[in-house]
C-alpha cells in the first residue's frame, strides 16, 4: 500500500487489524522487494510499472474517488479490476466542502476575509439569497450527487450535467456534450465534480466560460486538469466571473508565485474538499476484499473505456 | 424613516411606491421637522427622544429582527405598538450565514485563509464530518428555527436552547436558565441567536464558556453586548474554544487595533450575518400597515415585559 506515506501507515494497520485481522499489511516499500507476494494494492499515485510485476495481484484499490494517478501507468495491468473510492463518508464532506464553496461566493467570503486582514471595518448591502443563484454541477456521480442534494437543503436551485441522463427529484438533468452550452447559461455558480478524462481536459477554459451568465461564481473540485487557469483569472479580471474557490490544481502544490494566491476574487485550498479518514477508508476497502472473496461483484469499478 | 440613512432613502421610496401608493414618505430630518404629521416610523436607531414627539404615531416599525437600538431611547412611547422584522428572506439569510459560519469552523476556513495569505500549500489531514458535531443554538426564535432546519438538512445534529419549551422535530429543546448548562455541554458548536435583554448581557463569558465541550466553536450573531470579547479571546488562546465566527461586537466598528482582527482562530465579519434587501423589508411593512389598517393584529410585537 501507498497511500499518505510512511507516517499514515501505522494507522492503516491498526485500521485494518480491527476490520479484518485476517489480512497482512505490507508498506509499499516493503512490497516492491517481494512483488509476487501481494494479493491487493491500495493506492494513490504507484511508481509507474510495479504493479505490473505482482503476478497474484487480483484487486487494486484507489485511496480517492479519482484515480487518475493509478491510471496515468502506462503499464497498468488493465485486466485487474480497479476499484474507485465510494464511501459516504466522502461523499458527506465533499457535499459540506460544496456547500461552504457556494456559500462563500454567495456571501463573498473572499471580500470579508480581506477586510479583516486589512483590519476593515467593511460593512456592505446585501447579495442574492441562495434561491436566487442557480448552482449548476459537471458530473453527477458519487460527489455531485450528495452536494446537489444538500445545496439543495439550504436553498440553492440545482441543475447537473453527466455523461447520461439522470432522474434526481428537484435537479434538472442536462445530458452530453450537446446539452453543454444551455447547462452552462443557467448555471450562476459553476461546480466542477468530474473525473479527470480525455474528454474533461481544459473543460473549464475561455469558450466554456463565455457561456455562463455575467457574474457566475466558479468551484472547481473535480482534478487541475480540467481548468485553463490564466483563462479563470483573465475571467475573473474582466469581472465576467465575479469570484471562484479552487480546490484542485496542475500541478499540485500550486506555485507559491502563482498570481492566484493573492487574487481578491479567488479562494484557494490545497486539495482538502473531501478527504475521509483511514479507517473511513479501510471500512469501504475492508468490506470489498470481503465480498470478493465471498465470490461478489466489487463495488464502484473503474470503466477503461469511459475513462471513470 | 431613518434607516440606511439619506443614501437609502430613494430605494425606500421606490419600494414603498410600488407596494402602497398611498403612503407618504418622509425621511427622519424631515419628519423631525413636522413630527405632528408622522403615522408610522421605520428605524434602527431613533435619535432619544424624538418618537415621543409624535402626537399621531401609530406605529414603530423596527428595520431589524433585533430593536434593541429603539429600546434604548429612555423616552420611548411603550403604549405604542412596536414591530420586530420577520421577513422570511431574512430567516433564510441568517440560515446561510449560519451554515457558512459552521461549516467554516467544521473545515477551519480561518487556517486556510492565513495559509492562502502567506501563498502556502498547507495540506492537513481530515477533521470531523457535520454528524460529528452537534450545534447548540441559543435563541429558537424566527432566526434560530430556520437555521437550525438547514444547519441539520447539511448534515449537523442540532440542539436549541429558548425561554419556553419548543417541540421541533429533530432538534432536542432546552429550556430556561435551569436548562443551560447540560445545553452548553452537549454544544460542539454554539451559535448565539438571542436577543438583547438584560438576561442575555454578558451570557458568553469565561463561566458559560468553560462549559462547552473542549475544542468547541463559538458563532457569534445576536448582539455585541451578550458577549465578554476577552473571555472569547481567553478561551481561544487556552485552545479551549478552537474557533469562532464573531458578527457581532461592542461597539460597532469593532476598534481597528482589537487584537481578534488577527487571531489565527477568529474570523470576524462587519455585522452582515442576515441583511434582507430594501425590497424585502418594505414588503413585509407594507404588508404589516395594510393589516394594521385593516384592524388586524399586528406581526412579531415586542414585548416591553419580556424585552424581546
Ligand atoms: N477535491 C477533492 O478533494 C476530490 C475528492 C474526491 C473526488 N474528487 C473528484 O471528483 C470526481 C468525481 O468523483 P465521483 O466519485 O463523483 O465519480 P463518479 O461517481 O464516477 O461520477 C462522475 C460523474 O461525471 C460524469 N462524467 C464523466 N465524464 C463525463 C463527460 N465526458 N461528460 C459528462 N459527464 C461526465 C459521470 O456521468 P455518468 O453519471 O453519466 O457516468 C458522472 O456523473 C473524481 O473523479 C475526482 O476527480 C475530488
Ligand atoms: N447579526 C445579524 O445580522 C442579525 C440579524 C438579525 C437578527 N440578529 C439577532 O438575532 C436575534 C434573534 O432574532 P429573532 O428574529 O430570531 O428573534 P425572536 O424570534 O424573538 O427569537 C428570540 C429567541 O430567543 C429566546 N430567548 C430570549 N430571551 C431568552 C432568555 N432569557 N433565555 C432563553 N431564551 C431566550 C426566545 O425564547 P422563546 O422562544 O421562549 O421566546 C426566542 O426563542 C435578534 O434579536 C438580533 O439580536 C442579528
Amino acid at each position: 500500500m501507498k497511500s499518505g506515506g510512511r507516517a499514515g501507515f501505522a494507522e492503516w494497520r491498526d485500521c485494518f487489524a480491527t476490520l479484518d485481522p485476517g489480512l497482512e499489511l505490507r508498506y509499499w516499500d516493503e512490497a516492491l522487494l517481494a512483488p509476487e507476494a501481494i494479493d491487493y494494492a491500495l493506492l494513490w499515485d504507484p511508481d509507474p510499472g510495479m504493479l505490473a510485476r505482482m503476478p497474484r495481484l487480483q484487486v487494486i484499490f484507489g485511496s480517492g474517488a479519482g484515480v487518475d494517478g493509478i491510471t496515468a501507468d502506462p503499464e497498468l495491468p488493465r485486466h485487474i479490476p480497479l476499484v474507485r473510492a465510494s464511501i459516504p463518508e466522502a461523499t458527506q464532506r465533499m457535499g459540506e466542502f460544496c456547500c461552504w464553496a457556494a456559500l462563500s461566493l454567495l456571501k463573498d467570503a473572499r471580500r470579508m476575509a480581506l477586510a479583516q486582514a486589512a483590519r476593515r471595518w467593511d460593512y456592505f448591502e446585501p447579495e442574492a439569497r441562495a434561491q436566487q443563484r442557480t448552482v449548476g454541477i459537471l458530473g453527477l456521480g458519487n460527489m455531485g450527487l450528495r452536494s446537489a442534494e444538500m445545496l439543495r437543503a439550504i436553498g440553492f436551485p440545482v441543475i447537473g450535467w453527466s455523461r447520461t441522463p439522470k432522474v434526481v427529484p428537484g435537479v434538472e438533468s442536462y445530458a452530453g456534450a450537446a446539452a453543454l452550452d444551455a447547462f452552462l447559461a443557467h448555471s450562476d455558480i459553476l461546480v466542477c465534480l468530474l473525473p479527470a478524462t480525455p474528454e474533461t481536459r481544459h473543460i473549464i477554459r475561455a469558450e466554456t466560460l463565455a457561456k455562463l451568465p455575467q457574474g457566475a461564481g466558479y468551484i472547481g473540485l473535480g482534478r487541475g486538469m480540467q481548468q485553463t487557469l490564466e483563462d479563470i483569472v483573465a475571467a475573473l479580471d474582466s469581472g465576467h466571473l465575479s469570484g471562484v474557490v479552487l480546490d484542485v490544481f496542475e500541478p499540485e502544490p500550486l506555485p507559491a508565485d502563482h498570481p492566484l494566491w493573492a487574487h481578491p476574487k479567488a479562494i484557494v485550498t490545497p486539495h482538502v474538499a473531501s478527504l475521509p479518514t483511514r479507517a473511513e477508508r479501510a471500512t469501504f476497502i475492508a468490506a470489498a476484499i470481503a465480498a470478493h472473496e465471498r465470490g461478489e461483484t466489487l463495488p464502484n469499478l473503474y470503466d477503461h473505456a469511459r475513462g471513470y
